[in-house]
């Protein structure tokens, strides 16, 4: 149910009556809390109020990270959406979206779905100067988690060596969404000490050959992608590394079941438009092919033989918290979104955190898994 | 629509009326004409009516062929269905499935979809004795239709050198759809020369390990898999042979935009099962991986190649007729299935065939990748 705070505030900002309860009728908007603080989360978007959009009242409003185009053909993607123009080249970091803001003296960070996450807000004070919301309560701080122990990823890029960290690669109006310049973004970040995706510098079409090298030295080290970004942040297209999509699918074939087909099914057309571009032909081809068959197959067969042995399939995720409480929170959060987690280890460390053991179980992907082992016939 | 003729037959077949309104209304049962003869065709299954059923009048009612279920772990399935219970076990041809019946004295092969094939309808008197028909016009050969010239795949088995070949694995009753013993199916097959799936013997679980080297043996000569039946035709269950699974990725990812996320991933599954239930490691296992890297990407990157060098993704198939009109009914057959097809070539051969030569068009699959090899940025 969302209360009559919440209707009459989004009739304010001009949805139609008739449009709030759809919206309600269909789950569109739920109103959630946290901590007390009550507030509307998105799960539709509605006119100019995105998918993931939490509203706390009339200005309080954080609009939903939008959604980063992607080319599959960089060097025509290019051209086609830059033109002859500069653009900055940024590194794409594999981990979770987090905007950051500050509501009524607190700080919280949302979750792409909207949600304010217990650990991320827990942590954030640890990478981010809470200066910067002193000075601009306006702003909103748009960035990647990324590390070994993150709560949602099993795996981080491999040059983050523990924990977790918070790297800006935007800052956004309350209210409208609106970016803010490149430019002053990288100023700001400077001047309060907020870490930064790395900024490979300015490109544009004509250098497309340092860019394909970047791409490739970028996949060589494990990393993700590049994400281009005109100076102005009207344009942004994102470009992901073969590495990145060979490695999602293996990580993702470990619970096969559980990942839509289109997860993999995506990275392959990734794949095999790089290779396309690229003109990778022979054994370098064969190399990717062979990588491409074990990522699918490697884990998929590991999760079967477990199964077969009598194992559930899941996933263990470390977090460091300050508080117990964080992790339980945590745990209550996922449990909510349906998930089914255990808390296997709780160990204090040398300094003031807590590095919280959690293992993630996939009922559903064993349950498929030990049903065609045991020799169950289908029609497909 | 349906014609009052065909909607008192169903209603006198126990059909309600609501429910055949109801079909009716989705397309669920439609009318369909071939050379001045009116069918009912059923593209949903209606009580015992099985989809793919094909109605003529009160007696002449061609049940669809039931989908077979199918195991990926070979012995365990095995157990579950037949115990320790005796099965045919036969060759499961890679074609495509056909009905054969003859109503008021004339012969005709209907597609698993319900269509009388005008293609197979014409040829079917150069595999099967007509005479089979005069002793028994009450039942219906069912078979595959494989081989190099088939007007619906593009492979067939390596051992058909050329043309195509009909082979019988199930002989059913017109109107209940039940299928004569194996044992019988066999002699009747022997008696009027109709030619038939392989025969690899009566097996039982106690004879897995044969089973097991039947497969592999399949899998070399590149062959699809086993049918597994009970004599009396109450339980059957196919299983494909690795081999099978890695060919079909390879004839699919040529037209990869073309066919459903789920026609690659149920493929990789069964292999997956078929590497975990074979306990296959190392290099065996890597030799695996590269074959389904492979299938998966060279075609799909030689397509792309293809559409950025300007052409359009398509496949060539041939078929032998003997009337030129053969052909062009099969045209207007695949153009009322929305597909696009160019003939490209006639030839007259040295006997009493035409060789014609015909490609199917893929437009959605080429206009796709032409997109994105041209850049088009996009959400997914």
């Amino acid at each position: 149910m969302v209360s009559s705070y919440f209707k009459r505030l989004l009739l304010d900002l001009g949805i139609s009556e008739e449009r709030i309860e759809m919206l309600e009728g269909k789950g569109g908007i739920v109103e959630d809390e946290f901590e007390g603080i009550k507030y509307l989360r998105f799960k539709d978007s509605a006119g100019n109020l995105r998918r993931g959009t939490v509203v706390f009242d009339h200005h309080n409003i954080i609009l939903g990270f939008p959604h980063i185009k992607r080319v599959v053909q960089l060097e025509k993607g290019i051209k086609r959406v830059f033109k002859m123009k500069p653009f900055y080249v940024e590194e794409k970091i594999d981990g979770y979206n987090i905007r950051v803001a500050q509501i009524e003296g607190r700080v919280f960070a949302f979750t792409r779905g909207g949600f304010i996450c217990p650990f991320t807000t827990e942590r954030i004070e640890d990478f981010v100067n809470m200066e910067f919301f002193k000075d601009y309560p306006n702003l909103v701080l748009c960035g990647e988690m990324a590390g070994p122990e993150s709560p949602y990823l099993v795996e981080g890029p491999p040059h983050i060596k523990e924990d977790i960290q918070f790297f800006l690669f935007d800052i956004q109006e309350k209210k409208t969404g609106k970016s803010i310049s490149v430019k002053d973004r990288i100023k700001m970040a400077e001047e309060y000490g907020i870490p930064s995706v790395e900024v490979f510098g300015m490109y544009n079409i004509s250098k497309i050959d340092e860019l394909r090298q970047l791409i490739e030295e970028l996949s060589t080290q494990r990393r993700e992608g590049i994400v281009m970004k005109s100076p102005d942040m009207k344009k942004i297209i994102k470009y992901v590394t073969p590495y990145a999509n060979i490695n999602d699918i293996r990580i993702g074939a470990r619970v096969f079941f559980e990942l839509p087909h289109g997860y993999f099914m995506q990275r392959i057309k990734r794949l095999a438009f790089y290779l396309a571009e690229e003109k990778i032909r022979d054994a370098d081809f064969e190399r990717y092919a062979t990588a491409l068959g074990k990522a699918l197959l490697e884990p998929f067969v590991e999760s079967i033989w477990d199964v077969g042995g009598g194992e559930e399939i899941a996933e263990m995720f470390t977090v460091r918290v300050k508080h117990i409480e964080t992790a339980y929170k945590m745990v209550s959060h996922f449990e909510r979104l349906g998930l089914k987690i255990h808390i296997e280890d709780i160990e204090e460390t040398s300094n003031e955190y807590w590095k919280i053991t959690f293992k993630r179980v996939y009922p559903e992907a064993t349950r498929e898994i030990r049903e065609l082992w045991n020799g169950h016939a289908f029609v497909d």
